[in-house]
């Protein structure tokens, strides 16, 4: 199930010329798990190893539609201890597959009463939106049934909803869940270019990924994006003898904290508080931070769908001293 | 108070080209009230008129400190009737004076205990953070007394925290809120090149604008922006025969609603429900909105410190059907 | 307006022996306000005094039904300063009225979606349920239109939903308010035997008080309670020289505080802290009165549908330290 | 480890006449669990069977203090499958150890910042309390260092702080999680005299119990009550054929819904559209039941500090219609 390939793929890797040349490992997934926990890993990588992989494929994704795949994962980051960060490069998402679904559901959705939002009016009309997308164009379509217009092109920003390690303890969460341990953030910003900083609660690590979408808006407010399967390459890094609490991001422009809890305002209060913190490192007093962020925090809404809800704060890294 | 002027100031109305040439109105306040309300006007205006005005100025702005000045206003728009909706085009909005003020408070702000987030725990220490503005560079620096790097220099991007018109009934609610009728939203978004559409509670409107931001982050999370005085050009004008239940903003890439309310998903569901009802006065289907906004919302959040907290949602106008 | 009479009247004092003779004003309200605020004051009394008076009557109590009449007061208590605490003894609420009305409706109620809690679903219908009032039996009885068992007899339970000071500022929230500042707290405590302690944030203090219910659950969930006229006997004076941050309770058996917030946690958590300081001053530490408060405080949900939600906290007197 | 008894033993099942000589046995647990998860069941009973056994021990009761015990379980009930009801009567909840324990800690509890409640402010100090327990008067006793009064002593009130069934799907949540499978509600109602309704999700139903409460005020305010080793008595039994979303509870006086979420209105929410719910199936119609609750709620707040919050609503029984 696993090789290691001694060449980089340019076409993958377009943009990852950051990237040394690390080891390869090639890895198709034949199972899905629908918990993120600790369990029998189904691949082992070294540190510093690019993972050419996919997401699972289910029927979710077909015309007739069906049950979501679970995750990819866990995969065990040799050497990998409480002690460490584990570091995940998304060098690629690209959709491999003509179809993205997207549904209305009457129990889950952040405008409308769900299982958690329990209100005495009915509930609304379930829908599914079956979108074609078009890989070459970057582009997906569909149909829109009750709207003047009767038909939609948006263009695609794949991305991808889940990464997590196994959360602490002997917890095992269900794959709608996001946390200290990153899961179902659904978070736009995890996409090509970003690295995400996990975690680790467990020797290994027990990384997971999976949720494709081709796209999703702020908040993911219908309850779910263009979702559809993946191609990925990813990269799996330790970050030795550093521990963080909370998911942490960066591209180009922005470090930023995902925060996941529900009320709304306590993922808002996690994310920033923990970025004050990220600010504390780099040399900022407490309240300088604090004030700073007051000018120039730029914080989006990743989800209000979720098990918990998931803000993510950034802060410009145009800002940040010069090391 | 006022005179009508009939000529455009084109260094002021930079970038307002599409403005029709319409009477001039320049006001200079000299009064600040402390509530939004219904209250013998400081000034009426015919709609379309423009106004070339100023926030109110007081010692908050200056190296002393001290109270906040109130809002301006209330502005009589003639004619505007509660079955109109009141168009507030935001021209230019630039800093008139040297210093801009940003404090920390013990019970003010969205990431601390606050006067409406009481806890057990002690209180944080209060700040104040004097920024020197450059508006030619439009940039603002100030001292960081408990970090490494000393120094910090921002770029600006002037705001206003506040417009309203005067709230539905007797209630008269004060500078910190925001709701329906506008106030305090503090959002980033309402800036030159913005159009902000406010309901109309009481004939005449009764508008009022304040509380100038150099700049803001997301959230306002600290309590404050960089608060200072401005330079205003606004163009007031009315559509007659609508009404409308929450601010609407529109700009070049986004149509927009601002939603008001604690907790902070009740603000973000006023304010996604509110766009949905807007696209589909575009025509589109309910549930085709909803889809749509999962798929394509830009949501970000305008303030978590207010005595309501506010969330603009987000629509790009490119994918709104052609006219 | 107003008489002063020398003699306390048995019938309506019953259980009020520990009255002492004071002053009695007799005050039939001619007018009902719509917002507590600052105004000219229907009446004025001597701190002591025992007013013998009414709810405002209006429409909403008929069969057919129609507008709330608004509060009774501004009442000024003379020589009330900001430095004191007003203290209102409820000595008695008795329903003088042949019905109480309490309506379902579409945009106000805690377990459907309301003005503030918008969703996509369709809203509830609208009912209206007629309550017939005994009181020498102290029932009330209505039909249950959709209910087998037909007709409903239940016993009542007369409180007072608001009680009130002008607010701080200049501000004049509507009657749907709760605060700082007592209002619409809607606390079925607020009873006869209840002692309701006030802050005050105007010299005089602008005692108001209306919206009886001949009975009502915990968190009027439905929106309104058995709303009625009511015949009301309260006693008005003042501690000097203490202040307080919010309305406090007592009775027989409770020391109470009444905290009022969105979101509920945060009127929980206001109810809590300042029940904690009210300890306190009763001598006992801080974090053991945090501990005493976790294995004996009795909290109940006054309201979760008025502008704000109402928490009140409670600690049984027999725990209390003798004086 | 499991002995069938033939005899009630009159002492523990005091008040208990209403249950049927059934099979009784008798267990002493000896491993304790740290989730609520389907795993190898520690017993096996036969409904109807009455279960006389403890909660498990740990150094968290002992002077010196230590690690919580896990929970006692899982129990299968022969028999149970998903399309039935588990019904739990608390017969006897006693203590069986001198002391109990309870604590303030930084990280937990619903005055303070806590993990998920996450603010700038300092945290607030760790305290520990231990209770000297009493069984014969039923009074717990214990030193307050920082108050005037020096010692307080206080009344039992024990109560079962986690009832469960193992959660739906492969989830695995920690013993701080109530939920519609029960779990750590926290809530005092779940005392001797209440049966406890809980829904299945595994055939089985892998019945889970501990965390006694000698005494625990609503809201649990301070994270822990007076944490303790008990004596249990449990009849565990089945309604077969019939299913609920959330556990119902019942004693002499009340039918009541326990509804676990964040934050904290949606517990409320989802406690009383439940109770609506349980209110139509004894034939009120929606609406009237809707009605009914807004006059006759008895609704209170169970916990406000664990990983979700726990409200029960409550509908008295004498107004329920007859059989």
């Amino acid at each position: 199930m696993r090789r290691r390939v001694s060449v980089l793929l340019p076409v993958l890797l377009a943009g990852a010329s950051e990237v040394a040349a690390q080891d390869t490992v090639r890895f198709t997934p034949t199972v899905g798990y629908r918990t993120f926990a600790v369990r029998e890993p189904v691949l082992r990588v070294a540190p510093g190893s690019i993972l050419v992989t996919r997401t699972n494929f289910g029927a979710y994704y077909t015309e007739q539609g069906g049950a979501f795949p679970g995750e990819v994962g866990p995969i065990v980051v040799e050497g990998a201890t409480t002690n460490d960060v584990l570091v995940v490069k998304i060098l690629s998402v690209r959709p491999n597959h003509e179809f993205a679904a997207s549904r209305i559901y009457t129990d889950f959705g952040g405008l409308a009463t769900e299982s958690r939002v329990r209100l005495l009016n009915d509930p609304i009309p379930e829908r599914r939106y079956l979108w074609r997308l078009d890989a070459d164009r970057m582009v997906a379509s569909t149909d829109l049934p009750d709207s003047r217009v009767g038909r939609i092109e948006i263009d695609l920003q794949p991305m991808l909803g889940r990464v997590a390690v196994a959360p602490r303890g002997e917890e095992a969460f269900g794959g709608l869940w996001p946390g200290d341990f990153g899961g179902n953030m659904d978070a736009p910003e995890v996409r090509p270019g970003t690295t995400v900083y996990l975690p680790i609660f467990h020797d290994g690590a027990y990384f997971y990924f999976g949720d494709g979408h081709a796209r999703q808006g702020h908040g993911e407010v219908a309850g779910t994006g263009l979702e559809t399967s993946m191609d990925v390459v990813l990269q799996l890094d330790l970050i030795e003898g550093k521990t963080i609490d909370w998911p942490r991001l960066e591209d180009d422009r922005h470090i930023m904290v995902a925060g996941s809890a529900r009320p709304l305002i306590d993922a808002f209060r996690i994310a920033h508080v923990e970025l004050v913190e990220w600010l504390e490192e780099y040399g900022f007093g407490r309240w300088d931070a604090y004030q700073l962020l007051g000018q120039l925090a730029e914080s989006t809404i990743a989800n209000v769908v979720d098990s918990a809800y998931t803000v993510v704060a950034k802060f410009p890294k145009r800002y940040l001293p010069r090391p």
